[in-house]
């Protein structure tokens, strides 16, 4: 980490309420400490400033790096197979019959070791570090019983150790009833979720707590107990709401001020209005939507017209959204829910900080983490446009090239 | 090229009739002169060939590499600022008043040298390189004139010096009917088209003939002009054909003999008949697919049931298909259009082979060229089964790691 100054660039600050993009056609960024010391019009640049040790980027797009917001890239085995099954026909009773569903990856990730599930999570990090994503989020879940949801905590923190990326953890026992408790929800919450949530928190392994709010998994009133326990511990809130259904889920998490209300397919009007009112951001998983051959959108003009921050992030995980490209899911939710290719880029950017808490990246401003992404591109555009195509050139984290 | 033999291998041979993928658990490989000596179960390996240098290959899956068999990857440009406004809301008539379309990329690719065109072309080489692919198709039809034509095709023939990589060359100069000619295509293909490809043959730049049979470019008449005089140089026949609507083309393509006919939305039962009749490879494009948001797939079933071999491609173009991943088209291919994963690695490897007539590569066997990928996978239904992942460990290219 040393101080730099990087010229010869086209600024996309990302920051609202000026041009587009934030567009600054001959910027300059100041690199000091880590930090964004300066990102303005070279012109502007301060004299004091102008004198660091200079990089020139040749004209490059200077973007703040990306934020995957919505990941599951913590888990064992994957489920090609079943993906094979059902491509050759088979119905959802037959593979779960043949062992499949999230059954198997819950299966999967129990028999793995901390870290075991640390070197499967890597080569997914990987791709999306390889894409210039700097903060990830990384969601317990596929453990569902005390020790696997704390083992698989422990190594979406070591991810950080692993690699340079920032992440953040949410618990997310309420994602399924586990078989040996299928059919007592409550007792599953009683005995397993809220303690293993205890149990994380205490050993500090908990940035924030999520749930699955649907038929299959649990209903408003058991989310609002894990949000309660959640409340207590001083954590945020984030959840999986209207995927499949509408029961409410993104009001109840507005309601109670959730940093994100994500998937969101079958979010009504009252919904928007509460995630605005809260400022709850809107995470939209297009990767999911396509593998489960979805045809409901999410409101994205509601969204829009309320004035809810979408942010974009990839939902990877092993069963309805193998993906681990970032920009593919900016293009996702370009083509499939109509975003702008500025607002898929805010989606990836400021408005995926926001769904994480984080108020020192997302943007190109002084202050800022130097989190920044340089790319091969003549306009901001082309990040959304293309189909499976990596441009970029270089990846900066915390001020290091 | 040295010769090398490669164990602790799973093969996927693409040999049909056999298991599914042609699957061998515990095979090896035998490299001589840059071509397969022996691919099956190690425990059949000739004396004399485990006497080669030998690569621990770690368990990996081998596969055919991997071939893009409908690409046009040579052009000018992008499209990326017609898609923000596609995306903003603008009509076609307002993209095509600010100058956009097919248009905007004749103009580009116009304006460039045949050493632009190639330095242009080279980072989508270089993408689908980094999944495993050893051979592209490349059409010419963004120049429209002769000398532009000629250009396009001489830029794609470069690719094959500038990278270890085959290129199939395919004429397409009735891809579209140039501004200077609206309304007169019959006089398009007479002063331009046909002249262009009799000068693009006799420089040896053409190892097929393509066009666009549809409403909004050429009629199957003007296509079998074009066809006449393909068949009258000896040169192989392929077509888009189906895109928009059914206009009989893929028939026309197959009773002439065509290696393939592309897109095929809008296929009937009559064009599937004739493709089986024909052997004409069935080219499925769901990057196109996608992009245009179109609904209508290719009769998948049918192309099925009557054995007509479906290939998978990027289509990899500015406009319709900005697509530089072929595993991200396996995986729409499946996802979309209900191929299986064996179907998908198939119509990547065996029948894109088909397609551009290649019968040295495309399947694990002996006298094949080298041409080899290996993949960090444990099964071959990952490849299409992930999405936005490149598990290439290695790519073999006429028997060179
Ligand atoms: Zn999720
Ligand atoms: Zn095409």
């Amino acid at each position: 980490m040393s101080d730099t100054l990087l010229t010869h660039l086209t600024l996309a600050t990302m920051l609202p309420g000026g041009a587009p993009y934030g567009l600054i056609p001959d910027g300059a960024i100041a690199l000091r400490n880590g930090r964004i010391d300066f990102a303005g019009p070279a012109a502007d640049l301060p004299a004091n400033l102008a004198a660091l040790p200079a990089r020139d980027c040749g004209g490059r797009l200077a973007t703040p790096s990306l934020i995957d917001c919505h990941t599951h890239v913590v888990f064992g085995g994957d489920r090609a197979r079943e993906f094979e099954m059902r491509q050759q026909g088979a119905s959802y009773q037959d593979i779960a019959k043949a062992g499949g569903g999230i059954v198997s990856t819950v299966r999967a990730t129990r028999a793995l070791t901390e870290a075991d599930l640390l070197a499967a999570a890597l080569p997914r990090v990987d791709a999306l570090i390889a894409e210039g994503v700097t903060a990830i989020e990384v969601k317990s879940g596929y453990g569902l019983s005390i020790a696997d949801e704390l083992k698989m905590l422990r190594a979406a923190t070591r991810i950080a150790d692993a690699r340079p990326i920032r992440v953040h953890r949410s618990f997310l026992g309420a994602h399924a009833i586990p078989p040996e408790y299928a059919g007592r929800p409550d007792a599953y919450l009683d005995e397993v979720c809220l303690p293993a949530l205890m149990a994380a928190h205490a050993e500090g392994l908990v940035d924030s707590v999520d749930g699955f709010c649907e038929g299959i998994a649990f209903s408003p009133d058991q989310i609002a107990l894990v949000f309660d326990r959640a409340q207590a511990l001083g954590l945020p809130l984030r959840l999986h709401a209207e995927q499949l259904s509408n029961l409410g889920g993104a009001a109840l998490a507005a309601q109670r001020g959730a940093l994100s209300a994500d998937h969101l397919e079958y979010l009504d009007g009252a919904g928007i209005a509460e995630m605005a009112r809260a400022g709850t951001v809107a995470v939209l998983l297009p990767g999911a939507f396509y593998t489960l051959h979805e045809t409901r959108k999410p409101p994205v003009e509601g969204l829009r017209a309320a004035g809810v921050p979408m942010a974009v992030a990839t939902d990877c995980n092993p069963g309805t959204s193998p993906m681990t490209s970032i920009l593919l899911a900016m293009n996702m939710a370009a083509t499939f829910f109509g975003l702008t290719p500025e607002e898929a880029l805010a989606g990836a950017t400021r408005h995926a900080a926001r769904a994480l808490g984080l108020t020192d990246c997302g943007t190109l401003a002084p202050g800022m983490r130097g989190d920044i992404a340089l790319w091969n591109v003549g306009h901001p555009a082309e990040l959304s446009y293309r189909i499976g195509f990596n441009p970029l050139h270089t990846r900066i984290f915390g001020g290091t090239l």
